[in-house]
């Protein structure tokens, strides 16, 4: 990405970039066939259950004037758009936290205030939205996202990290919660006595805690030894939402002597219920916002913009990283331009604004690679079964699969010549092919067997379309009209989600794989160089690697602390903004070059070491006796992202490759 | 050994071979130094919990006159004096729940009698144990034992399966007990109020899954990455008491409104309250017992002598199944004798007997493979990393290797020429030794390691000795006292605890293996394959193995069924001695001998294919190429009863080894 401050040109090149594969988006979704399913459902649980859980807590702060309703119709109306008109379709948009936190201290100005008071309330909201669309704009048509570029991933990261803490704080919270009186309830309802408090408390820690290790068990449904492949399947594709059934179906067990309100289920009213609607009609209230007022609005609108402009385009970035081999072009100028629009839009409809959502965009990218693979395997396999039977050799039949391969990528114009290949074949397949006779034999299923070997043969790649995203989007509009129905969910299950999504957020995370070194014992370090592994490992002393991680988690608990301060707390990313200059700037004067770039790649430093690109060949050169974990149907993925973190992995020596490798099986 | 019916023959070859032995079974004790209290606190927990429960059991049935505290007592001098003058000292004791069922049918058969009633009660079960007595002893001289060879797998493996389904049995009902009122206590308290019964339900489920699954996951605790190595340890070694005095102090947490009965903890009278020892003297009223009922005692006493002369037999068999690789004689007839006369002495001091327990018995010779396991790896790696100080080639390392292993053996005089050895290196270990120069240069860590290479060159071996089995025999006892100490423990944290031990008995049954393989789908089983894994995978048609599973199955149901039944349900073992005869008349008429005896090898048919020799010699000329799972310090043992489950191992193919072997690391 080219760092621009002319104005408009960034938006100019992401949007010259997408439109040329703005109708592969559509086409590429729709040839996935019925499996788009699988991301697009999982992404929706992800997308909705938190936006559900927000909705609820700004209910009990605004008193009931913003409900999981108007979340909802935000989350659904931003993805939507942004899904058809958006630049980088990978990116999840939603009403996030930090956006309730600001609605909660924006209600409680203006309350008591006599001009404004709850009535005008989203009138003035609309003022704070109009006003933070405009700074957005600002930034979108300067090139403000250039600077982006200077994220690195200690960062990005970092950031991921404190997202998690935040949602697994939220899980502890709500479970500790349902021990309490829940405010704005009746204290002297039957179920609020202690003794049916303490049942609902340790009811839902057996719901929640139920929820959160079947889902993720399922989620490593592929790897498992048991059950038929399309059972495996399906519990792997659908394992959240099948889950979130199952336990609450089990929230109904209880009967005889158990009050109805146990355990404790979503609030919200029906958006049909008298007065459920009522803040649609905010645009023409706005103007009895007293001007005062109208320019008092501009103070949390710098605020919010400075929050959506970073979350924004961090969510994008962390949905792009190196690792997924994307090969379509990103758009964070475009994509900030379209977030302005959409703020303003919401505001003048007296709903809180979306934005770009972390975990859920690299979630959402992840599950995309998942897919890819799914639909690469099934045609390699076929591919590979038909040589067999075609009694082919091995390399007839390596050049066919090779030959399907190709087919199965996206045909771009604007496409750099392409790193993406198969991967070489295992020497110890050519050597069973040598020792069974001459390589031009023809190959059997002792030697290359479609249906397990194909993996390894598979390079990470992404399916990048729209469709999955529009997809989610809608049903998340759905769940409006599917009100009666998710209130039937107890709480405790989504404080059970919320610590599943905070853990299924960290592989891939190499600040949290750096902080899990540090617990590993010594004599234990030798597993992780045998499993694949990122270069810093072993290029980089230890001692390095425990001070730049020890720094960055002091760095992340400043960060968690100040989310403690009640709305000053919502600028947190303006001190992550600041480990732009600390890693530019300060971080080279207590580390080696080399090793910075191997723990902390940043493009606008020379690579000192070996280049990206030869790094890149040394390790396909290796690929002959590089040892992939075995696995089978796509589980690959539940771990590739733990090895395939961003920098090239290098094995200690091939000879040790081979000697470690066989400690296995 | 040999089937003899000849009075005494039996009884005085046991004791000639163990006496042999004797003064090593204690001396090896003692060598192990102070690692002997991991094994013995571990079997300790695994006797003393099912024994309180079983006396709260007892208690409740017999209106107290008999209570955990003799349940305890019985099992404490009953393993003592095992563990003193017994012959297999493997062999746990403990009060079982077949003999809680037979005292409670006894005590409400005489209840109720006016010439007996409650007062007379423990002396009428004192003329049982008389009776039950003579009958064991008859059995033990006549050399009953002696069909305990016709015992195969398929009765044994049956049996313990039974075993676990029993105890899985009682800890989801104590768990649902927890939302009921306990019977004898006063409906009227407040935590049994619905609410409150419902809150100590919940609780209790959160406090059972806690126990169980913190379990499950410390005994793997040597094959984490994390932690320090003596941590790690400490954690596998103790982590059932650890875990159950972590869940203890959890259970404190709640406090507040909560009453004190919440959650319910452990129920038994301390020894020194009142009444507690009244029945200690029960031998001067046996003579009060009218001479009829002496006689009706014969009744139950044959039930009791089938019951024990099976559990005693089978329980030291599991302990001393092949795979052990045990070095010490058995000893059936002599253990039979002087149970006769343990059940005398209980019957005589007015408490119930015990005898051979399942799982404690087997899980006691695994945990004791564990510790041998480790103190011989100990051994080897300091000579390994003596001789790579001194620049020894790989061959002078191996040698030296060899003859610390050797000099860890047990010099028996009986021996006969012993198949133990140290396996071969790995194939890639010659390797790598032989392309960085030539054999005889100096072999390097990167060559060999011996922190993470040994494991892979030791066979299966037990610490057979006597001191484990004394310690965990006083430990009971010294429950007694601790009775106070005791009664923190919350009952839910037993029901945990049950289902703990119902799975930890799973592993290495054959049995169960199998159920899991009916499972497994047909493309996953190369997984199956790929592992170590029994023979008969290959050599036996999979229709075959299903076809016998299920017969399998269809018994084990038929079984637990009839423990449904009251009082006859107590002589389910005659169900499974009726095995006996099917297996060796009935079945061979439906499957091939040779398949027969690869599922289940029994001693009395002519191995029709390779001899158990001939084979194991196979396999040790493949053991060059064969790769085991990589493990250190000891992990090894937590997998290995999956692998070596009695039965010849094989791999598909020498080269299809090399092959699958790589696919991992």
């Amino acid at each position: 990405m080219e760092e621009t401050f002319v104005p408009f040109r960034g938006i100019i090149n992401d949007l010259k970039g997408r439109l040329k594969c703005y109708k592969e988006d559509w086409t590429g979704g729709f040839n996935s066939g019925y499996r788009i399913f699988a991301p697009t459902t999982y992404i929706f649980f992800a997308s909705a259950i938190p936006v559900i859980s927000f909705g609820e807590q700004l209910d009990r702060d605004t008193n009931g004037v913003l409900t999981a309703v108007q979340t909802l119709a935000s989350t659904s109306l931003c993805g939507i758009l942004h899904s058809l008109f958006g630049g980088q379709p990978l990116l999840v948009l939603g009403v996030a936290e930090p956006t309730v936190i600001m609605y909660t201290f924006m209600y409680n100005f203006v309350k008591d205030k006599s001009e404004v008071g709850p009535k005008l309330f989203l009138a003035w909201a609309g003022w704070v939205c109009v006003w933070t669309s405009f700074l957005l704009l600002m930034l979108s048509i300067f090139g403000a996202c250039s600077i982006i570029n200077r994220f690195t991933r200690v960062a990005g990261e970092l950031f991921g990290l404190l997202i998690a803490m935040l949602f697994m704080q939220q899980a502890i919270k709500g479970s500790i919660e349902e021990f309490r009186i829940p405010e704005r309830e009746d204290p002297t309802l039957t179920e609020f006595q202690p003794a049916w408090r303490f049942g609902n408390g340790m009811f839902g820690l057996v719901l929640s805690f139920g929820l959160l290790l079947t889902g993720l068990k399922s989620r490593q449904a592929r790897s498992w030894r048991y059950g038929t492949g399309w059972l495996r399947a399906l519990i792997a594709d659908y394992g959240v939402p099948i889950m979130v059934l199952l336990w609450t179906a089990i929230s109904y067990a209880p009967t005889g002597h158990v009050p109805v309100g146990i355990p404790r289920r979503l609030f919200s009213p029906n958006p049909w219920s008298p007065g459920a609607f009522q803040n649609w009609t905010v645009l023409k209230e706005m103007l009895d916002v007293p001007v005062l007022y109208i320019f008092i609005a501009f103070i949390p609108a710098t605020m919010i913009a400075v929050l959506y402009y970073f979350d924004h385009s961090v969510a994008s970035q962390l949905a792009q990283q190196k690792e997924f081999n994307l090969r379509k072009p990103s758009s964070f100028h475009y994509d900030l331009l379209l977030l302005s629009v959409l703020v303003a839009i919401c505001g003048l409809i007296g709903i809180p604004p979306a934005n770009g959502v972390i975990p859920q965009s690299p979630m959402h990218t992840k599950s995309l690679a998942t897919l890819k693979n799914e639909l690469v395997r099934n045609k390699l396999v076929k591919s590979a079964k038909r040589s067999i039977k075609e009694n082919a050799s091995l390399g007839e039949l390596y050049e066919s699969m090779q030959e399907a391969f190709n087919q199965m990528q996206t045909p771009l114009v604007y496409q750099q010549p392409s790193s993406l290949a198969l991967k070489e074949l295992k020497s110890s397949t050519v050597l069973a092919a040598s020792s069974s006779g001459r390589f031009d034999a023809p190959v059997d299923e002792s030697v290359f067997d479609p249906e397990k070997d194909i993996d390894e043969l598979l390079p990470v790649e992404v399916k990048e379309q729209r469709l999955s995203n529009l997809m989610q989007s809608l049903m998340v509009g759905a769940c409006v009209g599917a009100m009666p129905g998710l209130k039937l969910i107890p709480t405790s299950v989504l404080w059970g989600y919320f610590a599943f999504m905070a853990i299924e957020s960290l592989p891939g995370n190499q600040f949290w794989e750096r902080l899990l070194l540090l617990f590993t014992a010594p004599s234990r370090r030798y597993m992780v160089l045998e499993g694949a592994h990122a270069s810093f490992i072993e290029t980089v002393p230890f001692k390095t690697i425990v001070v730049f991680t020890l720094l960055q988690l002091l760095y992340l608990i400043s960060c968690f602390s100040i989310t403690w301060i009640p709305v000053a707390g919502v600028l947190f990313p303006l001190l992550i903004m600041l480990l732009v200059p600390v890693r530019q700037y300060v971080l080279p004067k207590f580390f080696k070059g080399q090793h910075l770039q191997e723990l902390d790649a940043a493009e606008y430093e020379e690579a000192p070491a070996l280049s990206y690109e030869v790094a890149k060949m040394e390790a396909d050169m290796q690929g002959m006796g590089k040892a992939v974990p075995h696995a089978d149907e796509g589980e690959l993925f539940d771990e590739v992202f733990t090895p395939s973190r961003g920098e090239i992995k290098r094995r200690r020596s091939p000879l040790k490759v081979s000697t470690s490798s066989s400690h296995q099986g």
